[in-house]
């Protein structure tokens, strides 16, 4: 089997490693801190419970192997994800390490929230080995990874990467520029700022702001995202006749929204060109269609999960009574 | 059994009325437009395929009048949903013709996303009779009901509507204060900006930004919100460590993201007293085990809706290919 060196544990390079092992790639993980291995081994155990669930076919477990070193740990791995603390000299400074031992066209990926390749790969060896792989917590079940190159990555090594995250059951996207803090969690900060006012003016609170998604909009990104939601809310209409009537809305005066992008005519046509490819000829009917057995199907989950949940309480409460 | 009025149909009205229909209520539907009763017709056969599939002891279904006027609808109704264009002065002559024939003690409640009671009050009947309870679509399958009031309106008529909402399986959520366009659409606004930006920029294409919701948060938001998330992710350190850490990141540079609230000392306490109540008493471990059962329920609920459409599509082609 094929080997990923994991570079750095705690919860990220803890799911990354279980993500590897569960998906049957052989893993050597690397992490110089004290309680870097029982948190590994939690994480790995709280994977093994979730993914037998999730496959009827689940592969063979890869083997587990704890490296001594960032050298260690490299050396003949064809894949390496860092997941090191969030500040760049540290970064730096693994990926001197990382490269001094690794293979020379192994993929070298990190897992930053906040850098850019481009600052990643300053002072390396090697600079267009580096790539950023972002994934998202709980790892070993989020299927995301935002992969971002800078101009020096090659194509090959950019698709390669895209075939290795695919192997483990992952979703990758390549992004077409590097922005600090790349995608998802640029829109999580939009969001987050936005409910943090709410809950300044006492508009809302944490647990209500949390049950008005989960009621709402959760259920629809869990299955669909922004763009097709609203290209189903523009009805027969369609996408462009949604944002010219949507537009505006944009310039309200809203106290606490400001710095309003110009929806002009180019990124109209730009998000509709976009939003028609994305359609692949599918008519508003049949987006509406999966909407609601998508909708179906999750809220009956849920409900059965809820039921599954009561069902432990009571068990748990008739063992306290029985004490 | 109790009546409902919907005053104006569309994709909001019709979903008004299927919902209470379909939760066993009679309805008295008025909408003046020739159209109005094709769409109401083809959002209630909508419902009822869905609604049998998340209920296993549905009520029997109420009776539908299609009513010749407002004063004609609302006469004897125990509640009253306005879903009338988004045009205050609109707005506010149908509440004057509500109001001239409906119960004193009726609930009378707007669908409105983006006025506040105040707005909607002005030159009213009795203007504290008057509410907003903002839905959202598909409004027979989606949960969440934004219920806001202004000081006029009383606890009573408040606590009467949202147990109205909650008898039709809704979850009303009444807010602390009204802001233009209520807590759910600002926090879609807020990240649809950045959305606009970053295909402005050339960052993500929409469907990019839809792939990169469906597999990371949006997954999490169909069954744990913003803030148990992030509850989650502070670890056994908690909320306040959490608060602390991300804190200074809501000040990184990023380009297209100003105008950042300053989160002091007060407002951090004020979230984590919010986010201790909402978690009440449950560990981390608890809530992560949650989460990890909610998300293995969504993703094989999902993967088997896909099995379903795929199956769907071959039947299609194969009766293309027979043709």
């Amino acid at each position: 089997m094929p080997t990923a060196a994991i570079i750095g544990g705690g919860v990220i390079g803890s799911g990354w490693a279980t993500r590897f092992l569960l998906n049957g790639w052989d893993v050597r993980f690397f992490d110089p801190s004290a309680d870097a291995e029982r948190v590994l081994q939690a994480v790995i155990e709280r994977g093994r419970e979730a993914m037998p669930a999730l496959s009827d076919a689940a592969p063979k477990e890869g083997s587990l192997i704890i490296a001594d070193s960032t050298a260690d740990a490299v050396a003949g791995a064809v894949y390496i994800q860092e997941s090191t603390p969030e500040r760049i000299e540290i970064k730096q400074a693994v990926f001197r390490s990382i490269q001094e031992a690794c293979d020379a066209d192994a993929i070298v990926a990190s897992s930053t929230s906040g850098f850019m390749p481009t600052e990643l790969q300053e002072g390396a060896l090697r600079p267009e080995q580096i790539i950023v792989s972002h994934p998202y917590n709980p790892v070993y079940l989020l299927p995301l990874v935002e992969v971002v190159a800078s101009p020096k990555v090659s194509p090959d090594l950019i698709q390669r990467a895209s075939d290795v995250l695919e192997s483990v059951s992952m979703k990758p996207i390549v992004l077409g520029a590097e922005v600090p803090a790349h995608v998802g969690d640029r829109l999580l900060e939009a969001l987050w700022r936005e409910a943090l006012w709410l809950i300044k003016d006492g508009v809302a609170t944490t647990g209500q702001i949390d049950d008005i998604i989960t009621h709402s909009f959760g259920l629809r990104w869990a299955q669909k995202g922004l763009f097709e939601t609203y290209r189903v809310a523009g009805g027969q209409a369609g996408m462009k006749h949604f944002l010219e009537q949507f537009g505006p809305c944009l310039e309200w005066p809203w106290t606490k929204l400001m710095d309003v992008p110009d929806l002009d005519d180019a990124l109209i046509d730009r998000i509709v060109e976009q939003s028609d490819e994305q359609a692949a000829g599918r008519t508003v009917m049949q987006l509406e269609n999966e909407r609601d057995r998508n909708l179906v199907a999750l809220l009956k989950a849920l409900r059965r999960e809820d039921a599954a949940a009561g069902a432990f309480l009571n068990e748990v409460n008739r063992r306290k009574l029985s004490d």
